[in-house]
């Protein structure tokens, strides 16, 4: 079982006011440095079988259709490595 | 400028509809092979001046105090590498 990874943001052009709102407050709660704050979604997908070109390009279109909005939203699809969370 | 992650999944055995309504209708949609789906929030940070341990520090405890709720949540911190995705 292998697990697939798809983050869904809004485009760059898109105003993005959940994010806003947390970038905001974060100097009042005393995090300073950070100069901005972009919030989307992330589905964790576990797939049976393998992996292969065909599965990708099949979650691909699942992503396309179903998970973003391509109007507003811009998605990417990949396999989870094992162990790249610092925590 | 350097972009840091902070992905935030419920917590495995905390019951998820929004990842259970996406599993359940993927059948009905024509996609099968995928037996589970998660859906949980990514932020991008942007994080002015250098990414080091104490910036990484910092932006933890950020996450763990504002961004998740840990009772019921999980989270990842990690600086994005760039070229990662798929599509």
């Amino acid at each position: 079982m292998a697990r697939v990874v798809v983050d869904v943001m809004l485009k760059p052009e898109i105003l993005d006011p959940q994010g806003q709102a947390v970038q905001r407050a974060l100097p009042r709660l005393g995090f300073e440095g950070i100069s901005d704050v972009r919030q989307g979604k992330r589905f964790e997908l576990e797939v049976e079988g393998p992996v292969d070109e065909a599965t990708l390009a099949r979650i691909h279109d699942l992503a396309e259709s179903f998970l973003a909005n391509t109007v507003i939203e811009n998605f990417t699809v990949r396999v989870e490595e094992a162990a790249e969370a610092v925590k």
